[in-house]
């Protein structure tokens, strides 16, 4: 228990609010020192002396002494990259998707739809609760509705830079960049000054804004004397377009447009190359990768050595709890220190000391904010933990060497471990319990929410209509039509041909193409079918490119003449703007089935109807015909009646055999 | 609280000892089902059913009901390749030094001196802990006075396979490999047939074993039908040196010598090559990696993806504390879905169902034991693990696809959310506490070890002496030596030469060489000073190759004569068989002075006495000679007299002037 000392009126001890005696003080500070058995003295939330236990008891008289032996005694871990209200979106989506379809199927869809200021705010405070836990005392946000974001941090009583996030598309809290550039500045101007929260804009990367966003955000940092965060070099990709559109690297991009003009917090990094290092460290810009997410992503492992040796300022990150997925300081100090170690070939490189840093005094350097935190000195703000040593997974303990400190901190130290934080002196975790936060009160809103997300996406799953409407560019169509198909033979062809050129039929439009299909099924049948279409011109003087396009063809009733089917159905279709495996990830079909087909098609007027007659070869297919089929669009019961007889006479023209019709579609011919 | 229930007379019921209700059922079966609500039943340590809750409430009636609402229930984690004895030297060493440094000089020294059969039973026994509290349920062990680990492990209630080493050079626990072969031999024979634990013998790798011990062990294994286990390609080296030496990868070696014609464990694999994976997949040979280890130690990252691809059994281990740090399999299931990832730059790899079956189903193919544990399935064994998921780090919770619980398990969840675990039934740690294992008591058991250990080493890095011993090969000498040293002109290099060629002088030796020194020193000079010499004779018919050696020279007491020193001291040399940063890692020295000089030198009788001269030319110094020195050793004072005396005689000869002695060493001598 702490103990509370009455003041002595005999007593000439200065008095102050906090002594942390008896625990191993790992200082950061930097010549690294390390007490053994130490002691902290803080008053008024700074830290007012650091020095052995009896020095210090003889000469503060504390409100509380807290008894930290067993335990080390550490600055507050400083989380420099992340997305806090994401923890509302953890553990989502499976993890074995691609960037595109993570982004584009599920992040985007889903964050345009339910990001609201109340999702931002809960989700900041989960994550608040489980940083806390953690041991994490300062982290820079990059989010939507900031504001709830900041008054989040704020209530939990951490520290944190919070960016406002501005991109040239529509955001959920913005319409337009002009929009996202006026909120930030509102949003700067309101939170500016307070003593543990500082407002800033966050342009979100080179690919996703404009050379002025990242001009009037640098201009809006310089003013308001805040840091610019960003992502940058995230991952190959990015570099490789960045090149081609800008003629420079992403971080060689950013330098041009101002963003290292101010303090700058770039993210990532995982890509820099050496010139980029040196750009960086010649600026002074603060590089936060992000190892969990980076690995998780896909994205690669960040040169943590290089950036150290090169001397440019790192930090440590946990990123996006929807790509982590925890906002664990202590795993991604441990994954720091490990990485270069298997990538190099080189045990001696990143030592534990080495990655702590990363998290504790160079973390604050990348973040601009080392004059206030990172490290246990006078001075500075009283950001302190208290972390168990005495644990089953930490025994037995070596002290030989004052190296085997960081050793267990960084291989053998859980963030379950860290028993109290204190933040500007305000104990905020005391053994082990929040005191700022309501978790069960958060976690029951956090479900909440979820479970609404829950259901959009079990609803969507089902309905590949609303999947293809989430990715957007869809065409809706009623189609109720008349279809006939027939085998036929080469001798067939040549009086079809000819029959197209008699005098009371006229022929619109005529053309050659190969289509390559592919379908979707599914084994819910009411589910519908997808086919995925490269359509290509094969005649002289057409369009060169082949033209792309998803449809959504719904099952349709079928009703029968005696020689033609009837369908009615519903089409919905789009420009296929992704690749087979993007929609194949997507929509999960129970079954593929590919037809190629090399297609000779005629539309043409007959008695005044509208006709679509094709030839049709299947290539490697053991049924490749030749068919023939004639599809006309009706727009009622009594029109399909006359056009399925007009279809008749057609077919008895041309002498096709009516007694060997096809009714089934080419997908379900036997292979 | 758990339900205890009565049997009721009248009740149809099945009576059965346990039923876990309400869980999220991940089976890990051949379909992977899971019973978001699920229940599964266990009588007499095996899995007799598994279905919904209501059906299995139904049909049996269990001495305990436990309720498994927000938890998962899982199959027990397999940790197929471990050192557990190993804990106890968790955190022991600083992590940055090269593994020869790591192996050489602290593992080995230690090992020799301090592993005894309490040592191998109180460490295992802390890792027994450790992984009991993570939800580990089964463990592959190896090390040495192996029957302390089995009856650790006994204790413990945990299933494991125990592997006690071979090596062919003298371990803690054989002096000779064929002691090691006979102590394996009688341990299986003492523990063969128990339910829990499989003795068996395990040949430590190739390059430290010989064809005869594997062929012998395999012999072992067949006789008794145990598993071999063996570490195999742990790094890029092993796998070149083993090219060159047997002219096969380590795999390729193991097979040769029969160690794939018995059920096989092969830890680690990180450099396996394609043919290598075929051949183990052949043998079905079991392969562990240990992401953590692997890393730590620089050796790489094993082929993940490519193992599944390639159908090779495949599990997933921890290695030893001291390369980790800890046992917990979380870690590594988590290191094991990222890793692959972030290495291929492909997202879609290792999804998280598949890295967790690496310490489940697929971990149980890999050991062997896929016919008893791995996944829950009726009529296996009843390992099963109960962990929370309703934690605030994995809140919130999405169900709307079932493969989302994977995701929370992988990458949200940690050892500490680990509830209960039961090995064949029985509940080993319940409700997070360890029933069969006295924490505090082993933790202080631990603790004892360590500081003998912490002792040892604090000593011995003071004392350069146990330092230089530690690593083999030393002889040690007294010297009590004579020595002038004179700066001469290269008239006086003619005059000597004449000189020594007087009638009364006979030359025993005659040599012209180059040394090249490099000093280590210390600010305690009390400490003494290490040099690292290499001796290159220059003279025609001279052996060719360079002389290596390292002494350590401690500093000695000093008298005078008129014209020379006195120097008493102790010299302590063995031949080098490092490297120079092997050297400079392992003694820290405070200062490095090299020196680089050219030296014709002369053994000469004068007078029945012998005597050293020396013309030496430093080379690169601002000093650089030639200097003339003349030693001699003495066997007392009386003698060194004498001696003196005769050096002043030679000097007189040679017209060497005294007056310019200098008395200091080439080390001393400004720069």
């Amino acid at each position: 228990m702490p103990e509370v000392l009455q003041p002595d009126h005999h007593d000439h001890r200065e008095p102050i609010d906090l002594l942390l005696i008896d625990g191993t003080v790992v200082t950061m500070d930097a010549t690294y020192r390390v007490l053994p058995a130490g002691a902290v003295a803080v008053h008024q939330g700074v830290i007012v002396a650091i020095g052995e236990r009896d020095e210090l008891l003889a000469r503060y008289i504390a409100t509380e002494v807290l008894d930290c032996s067993g335990c080390a005694v550490l600055p507050g871990l400083i989380n420099g990259h992340a997305h806090v209200p994401m923890s509302l979106l953890r553990g989502m989506v499976a993890d074995y998707q691609q960037l595109d379809v993570w982004l584009l199927g599920y992040m985007f869809p889903v964050e345009s739809q339910f990001v609201t200021p109340e999702f931002s705010h809960v989700g900041a405070l989960l994550s608040c609760a489980e940083m806390l836990r953690g041991g994490t005392t300062t982290f820079v946000d990059m989010y939507y509705f900031e504001e709830e974001v900041a008054r989040a941090a704020d209530i939990a009583g951490m520290r944190a830079i919070c960016g406002q996030t501005v991109l040239r598309m529509p955001t959920p809290d913005a319409l337009s960049y002009d929009d996202g550039l006026e909120r930030a500045r509102a949003f700067i101007e309101a939170w500016l000054g307070h003593p543990r929260i500082t407002p800033t804009i966050a342009p979100h990367a080179p690919y996703t804004c404009t050379d002025q966003i990242y001009i009037e955000a640098a201009a809006l940092c310089a003013h308001f004397n805040v840091p610019l965060i960003t992502h940058l070099s995230e991952t190959a990709r990015e570099v490789q377009e960045s090149r081609n559109l800008n003629a420079a690297t992403p971080i060689g991009y950013a330098h041009r447009v101002g963003a290292f003009d101010v303090p700058c917090i770039a993210a990532h990094c995982v890509h820099a190359t050496e010139d980029d290092l040196l750009l960086m460290r010649a600026h002074g810009v603060g590089v936060v990768p992000c190892p969990s997410s980076n690995l998780k992503l896909a994205s690669g492992i960040a040169p943590y050595q290089r950036l150290l040796d090169v001397g440019v300022r790192t930090g440590l990150g946990t990123d996006g709890p929807a790509s982590n997925d925890d906002q664990d300081m202590f795993t991604e100090i441990h994954l720091a220190a490990m990485l270069p170690k298997g990538l190099t070939g080189d045990p001696t490189v990143m030592p534990a000391r080495d990655a702590l840093s990363l998290a504790t005094n160079r973390g604050a350097e990348a973040i601009h904010m080392a004059h206030q935190i990172g490290s246990l000195e006078v001075g500075k703000r009283a950001d302190v933990i208290v972390v168990r040593l005495d644990t089953l997974h930490g025994a037995p303990r070596y002290t030989y060497s004052p190296e085997t400190i960081y050793s267990q901190l960084v291989y053998s130290t859980r963030s379950a471990d860290v028993r109290d934080v204190f933040v500007d002196g305000v104990g905020l975790l005391r053994n082990h319990e929040l005191l700022t936060l309501d978790v069960p009160e958060i976690m029951q809103r956090a479900q909440q929410i979820a479970d609404q997300i829950n259901i959009f996406l079990a609803g969507r799953e089902e309905n590949l209509l609303d999947k293809i409407l989430a990715i957007g560019g869809v065409r809706q169509a009623e189609i109720f039509e008349i279809q006939v198909k027939a085998q036929i033979s080469e001798a067939d062809i040549a009086r079809i041909e000819a029959g197209l050129h008699a005098p009371d039929i006229s022929i619109t439009k005529a053309s050659e193409r190969m289509q390559y299909d592919t379908y979707f099924l599914f084994h819910k049948r009411e589910r519908g079918r997808i086919r995925i279409r490269e359509d290509r011109r094969l005649d002289p003087g057409a369009r060169l490119d082949s033209k792309y396009t998803i449809t959504l063809m719904e099952d349709g009733s079928l009703g029968d003449y005696p020689f033609a089917l009837l369908l009615s159905r519903a089409r919905y279709t789009a420009p296929a703007e992704h690749s087979t495996r993007f929609y194949r990830e997507y929509f999960h079909p129970d079954q593929e089935i590919e037809i190629e087909k090399y297609r000779r098609r005629w539309r043409i007027l007959y008695q005044n109807k509208d006709f679509a007659v094709n030839i049709d070869r299947l290539v490697g297919h053991p049924q490749p015909g030749p068919f023939l089929e004639i599809k006309s669009r009706a727009w009622g019961r009594r029109d399909a009646d006359e056009r399925a007889a007009l279809i008749g006479e057609m077919l008895q023209r041309w002498g096709v055999d009516t007694d060997n019709l096809v009714k089934q579609e080419y997908i379900e011919l036997e292979r």
